[in-house]
């Protein structure tokens, strides 16, 4: 069989014909019995290898008492200790004053901060937003199912916002924010995005930090999970927002967020969270109710690892080169595959742990399902989208770093496959 | 001088001779410039040191998959690691269905848990309880500061009940419960009760099972944060509520906390809950939301380092020996020191944390005045009621675990001092 170009200019025999081939191939892999899973951003056994010296390096004969005498085996210390302040916040390019390093999980931190803004408000604000009759959040789509999650939790209502190449669609958003002060918040992983792989540019950044909100209270959750996790040499560089903020006179606005998830173990990493001080000052007050604080020794292990940003930079680099060559092959057979079929468009992302693939509208949900019916597991259809409803229904999100290459390669295809028998359908439905 | 009697029975010159030998002492502390802390329940270092094992108890070149494939480096598993339900279910009394293991604080849980319940109500509640007029908790006081801090924080009315030599006073708080339906809770200390070191009896867990609530989604918080927390050899038996509460046919009425904090290391423990199967489902749903999961690391850590319930008991006979001299120490001087004088009472916990001392009515916060004034450093006056306002200003609480036996020594003298100084103020203004 010849190679084939777009699909859109083959009639409706040759569709046919090319349906039928391709068919006979999916029906092989049917018989394979295959069990491979693309659904979520988690990183491979060899990832979780770089870490391991973190589990043992404190040593049982070893001293824990800080310079201030705080003994970190005992409790004490409610917002991190001051070493991974130290690291942490150089990682989110603050100071140490605007950081809180907490416990394993930035989700946590973020819908901890949406619970205590529905029970309490925050800093600066009029009325717990729970006490209001409508709270908005804006969701820049595609983006993370686990947002959207805690907003529907806490019945807050979504907006879709489009994402652009240069991050979320900022016409929209700022004629939206200016009009509507129920809009409270806006959901942004600003940094080689999920599932988009973009980073924001300035113009964007700027615009977040300078718009008019009717809102005044309204806060951006500044989700900057991938800010290390580069895959290229030349890393993209995304503008401090923060520092905006404090040039555009609205300090408060942002709650930036990162944790080690994906640097030392999931699960097992720490988390943290950036802001002006009057922020954290207001969280701190509820955090000494709700805990005595944090894990310290977790902290300290992962500075004692770490160390500081020139070592977590050559870490970083062994992850890329562990995961780069997932995503060369998974973009190279998209390329062979689906390239030039007109069919299907997808994202080379320079970091983060995604590739976001677009199909024919209407045909995402449809190829979802049968790459599951032969074993290949893929992103809930819809996920990346407020509601679980993805509108165009037509964007999968491929999470390359768990399987094997030669696993991935094989759930490629499949996708692939099931890419172009789903559009042959839908071209020859609409004919 | 001579040993002094009943204070009582002492006139006025009496009174003042012996105020002016006191006060004399007190005043050579006060040269001393003393820094004693006996303000919250801290091990000691040589307690710390017992867990010092579990720092390097995972070993960098080991694997950490669990049978069902689960590896413990990576994401996955939200309530809790196998190996630590089997653990700690025993230690909780109930099946390994009934239990999840979060993070590292119990009191995070207990947090989350109201938090929860004023956002979205409880496991077959007609209502959250935020959208009540008012929400009411019991509170059996002398009791825990930090139980009284949560309600604060979420507004909920507090109602003081008195702490009985059995347990909180049952015949107030029955007919409280079956009158008053916005009471939607009772915060429980039952073993070795923090401060007074009470156990409650068989007939209290009875009663609390059965008593007939008015809320049909009343909850019993029951922290049993120190039931492997013995001082004698033999200990103190609490009947299981959970299972009373079960043959009562109230089996959603319990949900019972505890924690590692004060087994291994404080702030760098493991927290969990038990409860109904309906209870924990319920919660579930939102722990899905909020996390990814637990630090599964730190609990197989826990699991391999405590191993099992006779390990565990080991383990626990050794922070026994470290701190029994100390409440033995505590316990002799306030006999020598205020014995027979009539002027104080406190109890002799089998167990726990605290030891619970009682002034006179109206002297409580002068005496923690005075004392801090010589640098010695007790927990806040009224802490240990709602709202921080003891009524009858006479509570003390003692936490003897972290100053070395010589401190504490020199702190309980002073402490002696200031209970005979300000209760002869008292009874002088009195004559």
């Amino acid at each position: 069989m010849g190679s084939i170009d777009n699909f859109m200019e083959l009639n409706v025999s040759e569709l046919n014909e090319h349906y039928v081939r391709l068919k006979e191939k999916y029906d092989e892999y049917k018989s394979q019995n295959l069990n491979l899973d693309m659904s979520r951003g988690k990183p491979c056994s060899e990832q979780l290898d770089l870490s391991r010296d973190m589990l043992d390096i404190l040593k049982s004969d070893e001293d824990y008492r800080a310079k201030d005498g705080t003994d970190y085996l005992n409790y004490g210390g409610l917002d991190g200790i001051p070493e991974a302040k130290e690291l942490f916040s150089q990682v989110l390019e603050v100071s140490t004053k605007e950081i809180i390093i907490g416990g394993n999980s930035s989700l946590n931190m973020m819908h901890d901060t949406i619970a205590r803004a529905m029970l309490h408000g925050v800093y600066g604000g009029e009325s717990p937003w729970g006490k209001l009759p409508v709270v908005k959040f804006l969701c820049p789509s595609p983006g993370y199912d686990r947002h959207f999650a805690i907003c529907e939790l806490f019945n807050i209502e979504m907006i879709t916002v489009d994402m652009l190449s240069t991050g979320p669609d900022m016409d929209t958003i700022e004629k939206l924010v200016s009009e509507d002060d129920s809009i409270k918040g806006i959901w942004c992983v600003p940094k080689y995005s999920n599932p988009d792989g973009i980073t924001y540019s300035d113009q964007t950044v700027d615009r977040l930090a300078q718009m008019n909100t009717k809102a005044s209270d309204f806060r951006i959750f500044w989700d900057d999970a991938y800010t290390v996790h580069h895959l290229t040499e030349k890393a993209d560089q995304l503008k401090n927002i923060f520092a905006a903020c404090k040039s555009a006179g609205n300090p408060h606005r942002v709650l930036m967020y990162s944790s080690t998830s994906k640097i030392t173990f999931p699960g097992s990493g720490i988390a943290m969270m950036a802001a002006s001080e009057e922020n954290l000052n207001f969280f701190r007050k509820q955090l000494s109710i709700q805990t005595i604080g944090p894990d310290k020794l977790n902290q300290l292990r992962h500075v004692r690892f770490l160390k500081d940003m020139d070592n977590l930079k050559v870490h970083m680099e062994k992850h890329a080169a562990i995961i780069k060559p997932k995503f060369s092959m998974v973009l190279n057979k998209l390329e062979s595959e689906l390239g030039r079929k007109n069919i299907a468009s997808w994202n080379e992302p320079k970091g983060g742990y995604f590739i976001s693939l677009n199909t024919l509208n209407g045909c995402a949900r449809d190829v979802i399902n049968m790459a599951a019916e032969v074993g290949v597991k893929l992103t809930k259809a819809g996920a990346t989208y407020p509601y679980g409803k993805d509108p165009r229904d037509r964007n999968i999100r491929i999470a390359p770093t768990l399987p094997s290459i030669e696993e991935l390669e094989k759930a490629i295809e499949v996708l692939c496959l099931c890419v172009q028998l789903v559009s042959i359908e839908k071209i020859l439905s609409e004919k």
